[in-house]
């Protein structure tokens, strides 16, 4: 038979585990500094269940624009939560020829799922292989970290799809932002990668770059 | 202008991508050794996009059980081509009423997206913090590595989601298959959980544990 | 012959050398801000032999409880100079009959070393298998990051262990304080654990939970 | 004053380091089963010093080429030494106006020194941020992991570099190749990266690209 | 109440925790081959308990020597159950004025504690401060990896200590061995560490260097 | 064709791009506070291109000393674009007869690359192998963390060598130094090293030692 124990079994253990508090999990303080590891953690005292939980999907990205797609990001800077826990998540809404352009993540691997609709996706690895799928509602695909990849909607209907990442900050380069969405030498990029300069020029500005 | 310089840039290159091809990814040799990183790699010659790609997902799991409820599992075990990259990701299904029991993943944070329908769920901190909240479709949670947590359908329609991990085996450890679905011996169970032989013995019962 | 260097071959290094001194510890600032990777170092300037020493097991844990047993951590919280070192220990006294209940080090792998007396102590595998030895003064036990385990004293003296861990902060998660000693509700924790309401109820009342 | 004592010291230690003795390296089986954390390692009684050092640099590269420039890598499929131990390196000639295209190292961050002439080099951020010098003869830049970055020779006499990376396998993915150098289909390069057709199918002529 | 669920509960959670059994630890195959990550793990088939237990320091190292003074490892290739789990041990045993020399663990940081006798121990940091304590029983101190330090009995009774480390293979370099115990010509070790040609003469004649 | 997208496209990316701007990089604030992954980030707002190039090594570190040589570092202190990247970077000069003592990098492999002259060059291994090589113009040798190497120009030419490293903070411990260039205590010195006391003596007068 067990006696009330709750006092003197807690004396030993549940006072350091108080110390302990802070360091399973680290919601992030996003106006203290921030080190290579992450951002400074949240008072313990000051956290919640709502600290874990992001509804920021509930509704769909906003697709009315000419790639008719939308990235809705749930890492670091908008979830708290994910601080230091090495995930995080996005949500991918394709209209039909909706497009995700080409990019990678330097920082994570990421899973995709798609609930909704069909994708075609697909990423180029170092040794210049192709891989491309079509995905059906409820299937998966993993592209390893730093590769270039893409989504592409051929559907007739509105695909979703979401995205997990092996870090709670995975990054993102846009290929058509990083060459031509900044302030990059129009010269520079082209003799970085052979394009033209009619094609350069065009891109900038309708990106909005310069030089 | 651009003249043809795929021969020479390719020679410098092109060759020791070849070399590199497998370390982007290493798709798993079920049948090879393993070590503590992981499986060991399938060679690249026999590598396609179908390995990156996992349809596991595409009906729904069976929830006609007692738990009304089902976890499908894509780890690298399932889903050879997430070896290695830090991720992995498993179906949950819920009937009304069922339950995701008391678990943990030791080796892994986990994010969990709601699809359909909605879950009641939660966490216990180091600290004894209760974490618990009701996510509605497109709810996303995170559980910090290794804590307790858990599932539970109190809709009246089935709820699916689906959790991510930080890792490509997150390991699983259910609660109650750890202390009564196997052979440690009921006295030792109870004197490490102050749960009653009547309980115990019950529920290893139940469990398929002994002793 | 050697002849005089000391300033001249100071000046090159030893200049840096003092620039790196704060990165090969990071003696723990209890006050700092916190990240994932832990504390925030403690001025070097301050730092002394005191901050690489534990002195708290001098004494044996107070076991006239009714575990009969006592835990005493020097984690990060306790013992500051291990932070950001990837190691941390605790103290295990066990009387006769004394237990360490069911419980995880979500963080850490465990490493177990026996100096008195005997010790019966085991863990559960993510497979469900069972791994249980007696150990005796010398014995040493390992325990994979997450696992559930626990140690008993079944011998007729007491039995004194020490636990070092592969983390500054392994974090500690006792199964039944999850279970019965917070405010998760009684109605969660049935269902989820399949517990009886009156066993659920019976240890809330004596480990301080409520609901 | 010291007696003799090689055999009784050694006679504890030198025998445990013997079995420790493959651990502090593992130079590469490149014939071996590889994981996810590299090659195989080679029987420690076959390593000489010779597995530690890389002469394949003594030549430069050639550079009579139509991006004159040449990258003559020192990765662990070329230099097993490093398999392991989280370094590798790599050497650029550039003869003037020779580039480095657009390019993401995904595995590695990467360090240049400047060892003759000057390179205008750069990368762009996450935050599509560009940071680009133009280095002399001893200067340095650092490359975050898998960011774009690029080397071009404004020069008017050959410029040579070595870069260092973080792993000994830190992966290379040349935009130019990735988008046109291989079988991924010119719908797909177009719809993902909105370059015009006639600029695609143009690249993918030199660069040997099909589809 | 609860119905039996065993059958219908295990068919989902069973299987694939069966399939992950092999990755919650990886008992070191020493026959197999080894990668960067450590050895390959034996067959989950042949893991018993034993395989996480080590008995080997039940018995006191022999200190009749002339350092008076043994080190007993159980690293993963003494102990294979810590391979891969990032733990190990050693057993120190100093009769009076025993010592052990200088040393690095250059793949780990170190715990020590201290269960017998008192010992004077400290640490050489980068910065060249100097960290020395005289420990007595139940005293820990933290050594952060690769730095140089020792231990020395001052006392008049044997001291006893067991050393826990952040790495299943934290390796081992004595100064004096790698000085003066090996090939490395006088010549060289003269000019790198000043020493006299007289003095490291003496210490290559009683450690069996040559050269 | 392409119709003006960047609003609308940005509009979704832009926003958390700039959110996560900060974590591609982690420029050192050497004045805020430290912590185990390093220092706190610099407000990205004032990140340049200078912070990422280092151009200390244009002059040759001054040899004119006694062991006529000079090691002049670019690690996080000197080279704050480094934090957090895990890469760092040295700049050796050796006249002839120019001597880097025997020394360990605690926290990082190191792969040097001879720009000038000749070295000779090597370490020793944990299992107390020497590998020693004598490197010209051009060449490479890798060292693992943590173990005991040394560089000699044995031409008649002044060397030149760049040492990178796999930590933005290798850590630096030269032997002599640690043995005789601080305060520790000369009794303690020879009982560690079975050094002579006329030996101990000499060298700690020489290199500032006290004790």
């Amino acid at each position: 038979m067990i006696k009330p124990i709750f006092c003197i079994f807690s004396f030993t253990l549940f006072i350091f585990t108080c110390n302990a508090a802070v360091q399973d999990f680290c919601v992030a303080d996003l106006t203290g500094p921030q080190g290579p590891a992450g951002y400074s953690c949240k008072s313990p005292s000051n956290v919640t269940a709502n600290d874990f939980v992001f509804t920021g999907f509930r509704k769909a990205g906003n697709t009315t624009n000419l790639i008719k797609a939308a990235v809705s990001p749930a890492f670091d800077a908008q979830f708290p939560g994910v601080n230091g826990l090495g995930v995080s998540i996005a949500r991918l809404d394709l209209a039909p020829a909706g497009v995700i352009p080409m990019h990678t993540h330097p920082g994570a691997s990421e899973i995709l799922i798609v609930v909704q609709g069909s994708i075609v996706t697909g990423f180029v690895s170092n040794a210049n292989q192709v891989f491309v799928k079509k995905l059906l509602k409820g299937d998966v695909m993993v592209f390893p970290q730093g590769l270039l990849h893409f989504q592409i909607n051929g559907g007739g209907s509105t695909a979703v799809a979401f995205a997990s990442f092996s870090s709670a900050n995975p990054g993102l380069q846009i290929t058509d932002f990083a060459l031509f969405g900044n302030t990059l030498p129009s010269m520079l990029v082209e003799k970085t990668t052979f394009l033209d300069d009619a094609q350069v020029k065009k891109l900038k500005a309708v990106l909005g770059g310069s030089g």
